[in-house]
């Protein structure tokens, strides 16, 4: 699993319908590279997340029919931008 | 998921039954690396995609049995380039 | 698998269910690059341990319900930094 | 999927029973990076193909007990050295 | 799939069951990067060998309940490290 900042909300009106209504969020790593990740557990943009890839992300969404590659599975406590990069 | 710009459509008349007559897009990141994605939603040059990869690319394109290790999810609403290397 | 160094422990007190209340660390690779890892053996800061990626990972965790795409799977005998990078 | 050309054969003759006796490439992507695919559909030498990774590689080899991570799904037509870089 | 050399052989006494009692190898890639492989074909230091990663890797223990995400395929016949770079 990785970790990632959320940045901001991403929207996607035309999409497959295997990503349902879900939300998405972009996140960046400490490098600023920006990804997508299905947000099943209420991010905020700034809070520090535990990103799932995989066939995990799939199952992370709660429902493995989701086509999801990548899902946020947690917000991390006590976390920082010092920490990101030791 | 990443986010994909879509550069041209790509022909491959010689290819695996698996992936059937579905339409491929070439792709390129922010870096202008380019990789190959099966599009299901008719994204067209230029449209800002989301990107699906793993097992969940195969589910994405409307049946698993297609062998596709990369399928357009959805067109990003609002996005430019600007936004692409904040 | 890669060789990963376990950094410190990882607290996400807000997670999805299909993380349990597994334990998470937080590991380096010899780059000093950050990831984390479901630990399933009791690793503890310093030791250097073998990660496993894919779907493997979630096998490792006892139960492939369990959404992790990096697990620990063993700790490394005789294993130093200066090897890490030979 | 990626796209690479096809650099030579590769011959491997002690190998898993999960690789059967299925040809196998050299490919290099546009930075000469060499990775090794499994070849169902008859590629030469300087064809530029299409690549299949993940789950989707054991499909489209023909059978999903084939243990390859890669397998070429066809054949680029009109595809060109500079095209690869642009 | 890629192209290994198989470095030296890697002990973790203390491992998920799910490893069970198979070989692994450490092995490095032509730029000198470390991960470690299950081994079922017996592989020796100084062997160039195909490695097989994704779920392709479990397969290719000969059980898929086995948790590896790196198995070695084959031994490459005639591969220097010549051929490595070129």
């Amino acid at each position: 699993m990785n970790i990632h900042r959320v940045a901001r909300d991403l929207v996607a009106t035309h999409r497959t319908a295997s990503l349902a209504d879900k939300s998405l969020r972009v996140v960046e790593d400490h490098r600023g590279n920006l990804e997508v990740a299905l947000d099943p557990v209420g991010a905020k943009p700034g809070d520090f997340v535990i990103t799932i890839g995989t066939s995990a992300a799939r199952i992370a969404a709660g429902d493995p029919r989701i086509t999801t590659d990548l899902t946020i599975g947690g917000i991390i406590d006590h976390w920082t931008e010092a920490r990101w990069r030791d």
